[in-house]
């Protein structure tokens, strides 16, 4: 069917269908009359007779300046997507559908819908299940109000967190990563099996494809001068696991590999990809990444290139409406198009598009159970780094909390980059949660800012440290921002060009220093000197150095950017409503001297130290402290049919109920290659009762069984050492005699 | 001839030949009837029946303990050598001489030879013909020993000057290391085209092959994650330039490129090193490398892997020995092992070995020509990098001249790793220089230490203070060391394991913290607060924060590890009995958190700058002052048969005489690999007169004119822009119409 209808296109209409030009924002206004589709819009539908694909009708956020006012409300979303499929029906000679695209990092990008954790936050959950579920609630917000595909960031390893996109990726490591992967596409997507996407579904982008957290010194789009194997074991693995769970759209990223511009990598984006990774979908440029390559080559030959490397839908860039004149001057065979027309007709088909109109209505989930499973998701990704004893918080040792920091009532501070405008009656602050939580246990309570973000607040600490000496506790906020406003320049792109004062992460907000700020830093120990004690709270997109921190503090938790409910969440930990499960899915470096620094490095006979510094990170990936003590007990490997199995019991023997995450490591020596020093294999996060105790039977699939040779020929690990690890015990096993 | 010797040789001859097990320094020892050979060294002959290549016999240092007293000077280590040949000739069957092979990476190793500025400083002078001519002296010094071989650093480009090898790389860049590798190699060797070796001359074994200078954070032989582009962009060039003007020897280094370690990826010694590049020679393992390599797989594997992949010659390790069995058990072809015999015996017979013995004497340099190169090197190896008019000191405002710092008479503080212990008398201190330069003009001389490298010094500040206030100029030293003191401790390869209080700097001294130390900077301050002119002059092995320092300082002069003549060298530029000359060679990082940082990236449109600093190090590669100024004139760019040539006039405009390099940089278009921002493709150093113009003509050759396309093909670049730069200007000149 779809081919019939690309033998009736014409060129122009087949272009058409690749260009995803417009700034989805500008295609409507609000007006005295009501909401009315721009000229803009109706002009690149003339101009094509068509209009494949339009990316982020409904985004709010400061560089669209669409806010509560301006933008589309859930309802005004719903009109304006029937507004544009009736025009483009009416206004186009083969009446194809559009395809709606927005951004979803951590919930749509657009008003009315939920903001989640970020990735930073949610690879520490440790819990992909949950993590599938709140993207499910994503993909009935999305659909409700009739857009079709979701991007999301799910394929960006942090290798280097001076990286202002760290709070977009869930991890440094892939196994965990992949993991998250797999959640977001099946809770964004349904099950593969699926033919036609469930009407409470959306398709998954992933971004970025690949490497981009590889850049050289954490630079934004900076070079990766990594190779091949480097690229296959930690790049690839999530790309795979999404196509093996049905992805079926990517993003190219804007970086290079080893000096090829993965937009015009053929065999990045074709033969491993496609042919190699078995991807069936279609490909889209990054913001407007096509006019940088044209900048070397001109419009027309960037085109080209593009296309043949395997680029199937463009943004924003003026260079694939020259896909006609490559295609007219014979630079471009006609039937490389053809090819990535039928991609994107393919995603419609997908998306139902072609069928005769459903009236399915979309149920959506009742907000109560959304902010449930977002406060649920910000709680297990909250990872406990230091207790001396004062947390959970109660009534009897901490009658008086003071809760002191520049996040605690600027919701925008705890809701990371790609966050739409919020209306402040869905959120809860940390200071409402805290506040709300003091009442509930009969404890006083007073709020203090202290400190901006990066500069002083003239008198701040001075009243932090008098309210301070009023109280028992202090709670104090640590960290960064990723919040904008008005006054931040934007690229063409969207990054951010010039930070606000406040905005210390986020895209092209990378770091070279990531010390906590000097004013809080000098906040935390003008409040250490008052005596009482201190719970340290860290909000952030990105690792700091906290070590500087620790001789201040009594406790200490990496909230990262814990979402519109974060205030809920963090108040369940601190008061001991729950107890924290989150473990590090990134490490923290000691020093900006250390970096690059993960648990994952290769097991090269080196000098891991430094003569003036420990080669590790302050808290290494997976780590992370409960209220609650677990021991782990006959632990065993056994071979089974498909691989192996390792089984045992995890036991809860503290005083809480409380969870913990069963990890596995792996060191190979299958190959000469040299292995990392350990790799994760598997995991599970699993609630124990206080007293009880649990079995536990951990695959080591496939994935993790999998390596490369020296010939960079893919090969089964067959020999190898297991550590089975949670936070107080590690077991040794091997599969060797 | 060969062929037929190899025939007559059992499989345990030629396995002796290929073994370089002992420790050289251990084979003989004095005692009270003179000097005797061991049993150490008699028992490896013996077990051989043959010896076929021995390292070190006259190396000196604490970790061989082999000092003024116990070590071989030049007359003992003559007689020694003639007393291993005769051993070997009258105790094998076969009476094959040995091959001896020495450590001369910045001179010889060993008592009685001169100890030249390190690579870190040599390449700061741009002079390579003048290191051509210095190199001469080491192969004079090193045959007149009685040794064939000199081992030298020339193959490791510093990326990341956190490693503590950073003082025997040249360059950051490929192009300026290159033609310094070349120049050792025919300074140490003569020309390619002599079938023997003039008996003056050595043979060159190359260090290290390959990227070791990529090492992830600088660790000493830590994991290289980077791609066949980046290897062949970066690191192949030096030996490339090598084997053009006849290097025959390398050696294999620790690292791992992309997993793959050195010593057994075939691709890298024998596909590329030998196949395409050309290489004739025999590639010798690094120290116990193979060891190394034999924890995982055995030693007879190793043995057989190593050999198979392109290692002839091996280092201390226990692995080479098993060649036998490897042959014995079948694992290994004994053609493969009749291969890398016959490339050592051909060394041998390349360094006249097999020849009726000749009585051709070695004429040595004398030693004030050898003093008074030396001096050169250092002195245009010297980079002014800040001078606010006070240098060159006079005795009109100079009267009374303080010297102060950790540095100024122990000698070893300014010679680097690798360093022979020295005579006193053969050299000269910066406090000796400093001192018979202030007699000279007739200016005031004092003293005092002021600190330790790293530790305060007891009342150092305070009398350092006090000699200042009674000065009207202070020189001040600022940096590190790489002394080694008997207190140091030592792997079996020799690399440090534990660090003396005072080293921070040579193998495996990596450091996190780039900063000049506290105790210095605490220095620095208060002898500013003094109000006295501040001239510092940085003595260090690698690139160290200067920023910090700028503001306390009325001039700033790096001038590396400057050789056992530094004293003099600083003493003729600081006074101004010649002009600072030389530029960075690798470029000054602004903070620990900015690295990597290096001129020559890749241009992808990326974020450069930090939101919290510049991406651009303080001092960037190609910087440095003079005391005269010049101008370029008439700059052209022609194309010639053979390629292009860039002319043009330098005059020099000031008030002194004095050299200045011409520098040419390019960025090319040719292919859609994304170019270097900047790469240098040629440049010369001239001296001109006060006053005067010399004309230059600059060919940028095939290597700068050769790149990589998409599909790592060699492709010669053809579209290009070029800049012509002096420190005070810039030509821009393009090929394009």
């Amino acid at each position: 069917m779809l081919d019939t209808l690309i033998q009736q296109m014409t060129l122009k209409e087949k272009v058409g269908q690749l260009n995803q030009r417009l700034y989805g924002w500008q295609t409507y206004e609000k007006t005295a009359n009501g909401i009315q589709l721009t000229d803009y819009f109706k002009e690149e539908v003339k101009r094509w007779d068509s209009l494949g694909v339009i990316y982020g009708v409904f985004r709010s956020d400061p560089w669209s300046e669409k806010n509560l006012e301006t933008g589309l409300n859930q309802v005004e979303a719903k009109q304006v997507s029937e507004m544009i499929q009736a025009y483009v029906k009416e206004h186009t000679r083969l009446k194809i559908p559009v395809l709606l695209t927005e951004e979803c990092p951590h919930g749509h990008q657009g008003l009315d819908s939920i903001t989640t954790p970020t990735n930073y936050a949610v690879g520490a959950s440790w819990n992909p299940a949950l993590y599938q579920d709140l993207q499910g609630i994503v993909a009935e917000e999305l659909r409700e109000k009739g857009a079709h595909v979701g991007l999301i960031s799910t394929l960006d390893l942090c290798r280097d967190p001076r990286w202002g996109r760290t709070e977009e990726c869930f991890s440094e490591d892939p196994y965990l990563a992949s993991a998250f992967t797999k959640a977001a596409v099946i809770g964004l997507q349904g099950e593969k099996s699926e033919k036609i996407l469930a009407p409470q579904k959306v398709l998954a982008t992933l971004k970025h494809f690949a490497a981009q957290g590889a850049a050289m010194g954490g630079h934004n789009a900076g070079p990766v001068p990594i190779g091949e194997r480097e690229l296959r074991e930690l790049h690839l693995p999530m790309m795979q696991a999404g196509i093996d769970v049905g992805a079926v759209m990517c993003m190219a990223a804007y970086n290079d590999i080893d000096g090829v511009p993965c937009h015009i990598n053929e065999k990045l984006l074709t033969d491993i990809l496609r042919t190699e990774m078995g991807f069936k979908g279609a490909v889209m440029a990054d913001g407007c990444a096509l006019d940088r390559v044209a900048e070397r080559t001109g419009k027309t030959r960037a085109a080209t290139l593009a296309l043949q490397s395997g680029v199937d839908i463009s943004l924003w860039d003026n260079v694939y409406p020259s896909l006609e004149e490559a295609v007219l001057s014979g630079q471009l065979d006609e039937k490389v198009l053809d090819q990535a027309v039928y991609r994107v007709l393919a995603l419609k088909e997908k998306m139902g598009l072609f069928m005769a109109e459903e009236s399915t209505p979309v149920h959506a989930t009742r907000a109560q159970k959304k902010a449930a499973l977002n406060i649920q998701m910000a709680e297990e990704s909250m990872v406990l780094l230091k207790n001396d004893g004062i947390l959970p918080l109660t009534a009897k040792t901490s009658q008086r909390v003071a809760l002191v920091g520049p996040h605690i009532d600027n919701i925008y501070h705890q809701l990371g980059d790609y966050t739409p405008f919020k209306k402040l009656d869905d959120c809860i602050t940390l200071a409402q949660g805290i506040e709300m939580a003091c009442k509930e246990s009969a404890m006083s309570y007073a709020s203090a800012y202290g400190s901006f973000i990066s500069a002083p607040l003239e008198n701040g600490m001075a009243e932090a440290c008098a309210l301070a000496e009023q109280s028992d506790v202090v709670i104090v906020t640590l960290g960064g921002s990723s919040a904008r406003d008005f006054s931040t320049e934007f690229d063409a792109n969207g990054a951010a060009l010039a930070g606000s004062n406040e905005m210390t992460s986020g895209e092209n907000i990378d770091l070279a220093d990531l010390a906590i700020p000097k004013a809080q830093m000098a906040l935390l120990k003008a409040l250490h000197q008052t005596g009482k004690s201190i719970v340290a709270v860290v909000i952030s997109g990105r690792p700091h150095l906290l070590s500087a921190c620790l001789p201040y503090v009594d406790a200490l938790l990496l909230a990262a950017y814990p979402g519109q409910h974060g205030g809920q969440a963090l108040a369940n930990l601190l008061f001991g409503k729950s107890s924290p499960s989150g473990k590090l899915a990134i490490s923290l470096p000691d020093e900006n001297g250390q970096l690059p620094v993960y648990y994952n490095y290769r097991a090269a006979a080196f000098k891991e130290d430094y003569l003036d510094l420990s080669g590790q990170p302050t808290f290494s990936f997976g780590a992370g402290l409960s209220y609650t003590k677990f021991a782990l007990e006959a632990v065993q490997l056994q071979k089974t049919a498909q691989g192996w199995i390792v089984s045992g019991q995890l036991l809860n023997t503290g005083d809480c109920d409380g969870a913990e995450v069963v990890q596995i490591y792996m060191k190979n020596y299958s190959t000469l290659v040299l292995p990392r020093v350990k790799k994760l294999c598997g995991f599970e996060k699993r609630f124990v009762k206080q007293g009880e105790k649990v079995s536990f039977a951990i695959p080591i699939d496939a994935q993790a069984l999998q390596t490369f040779d020296l010939n960079m020929q893919p090969t089964a690990i067959t020999t190898f050492d297991l550590s089975v690890e949670i936070q107080q015990q590690h077991v040794q096993l091997s599969n060797q005699a």
